[in-house]
């Protein structure tokens, strides 16, 4: 079934906690994991919380990457949402579960708009 | 069953092309619905694709909102990542579909970090 876009929907448990914890070392690693997609970032936004956790969001050309960290947990919500099938979503995630220390991870798949139109019709963005 | 974000899948069919095509009228739209759902906003995001489409983030204090446009097909992807129970997330939602004047809609709704804890002892972020 063909589809716009490909969403993965990852929650990420017992994390480092200083690596979750620090918006340097939470950026550095969510960048590395869209290089390694081969996205094309357009914007990244990181967000330190007080006294724990980090908002990040990655505005790719292809969609984006978003990640939320509870260190106190040990605990991400990371969602990768893609289009276009030149992206490997896949080799992210399998970086980000190492980078942070994931002790465990599941993954949702979920395909973003599937319309009811012929497969040779869909194009992706951009 | 208690979890740290409540996150919403959403699916826009057959709205406005100019609505949705125009970088603005999508900012002004996704600024207002998080005003709506009474979130913080941390930073917003967005940027207009040639020769279609448009996508933006809006980094909240509680999480995150973020839409991805296809005007030609009439369809957005969106998403509403929110913690804590002082957000109206169900509010925004009508607001958005009445706003891009979306003829039909189709929602997920996800419960994120559900983790093996008491509940008394999950604290929302920030």
């Amino acid at each position: 079934m063909k589809s716009l876009g490909k969403h993965l929907i990852v929650e990420l448990y017992e994390c480092d906690f200083d690596l979750i914890n620090e918006v340097g070392s939470v950026e550095k690693i969510l960048v590395e994991a869209v290089a390694i997609s081969k996205a094309t970032i357009v914007q990244p936004v990181f967000h330190q919380f007080s006294p724990h956790g980090v908002s990040g969001v990655v505005v790719i050309a292809e969609s984006h990457f978003t990640i939320h960290t509870w260190p106190e947990y040990g605990y991400c919500a990371l969602d990768i949402f893609t289009c276009g099938d030149l992206i490997d979503s896949d080799a992210s995630l399998q970086y980000l579960k190492e980078a942070f220390k994931a002790g465990s991870m599941s993954v949702m798949e979920i395909k973003r708009g599937v319309l009811d139109l012929p497969a040779e019709e869909l194009r992706h963005k951009p």
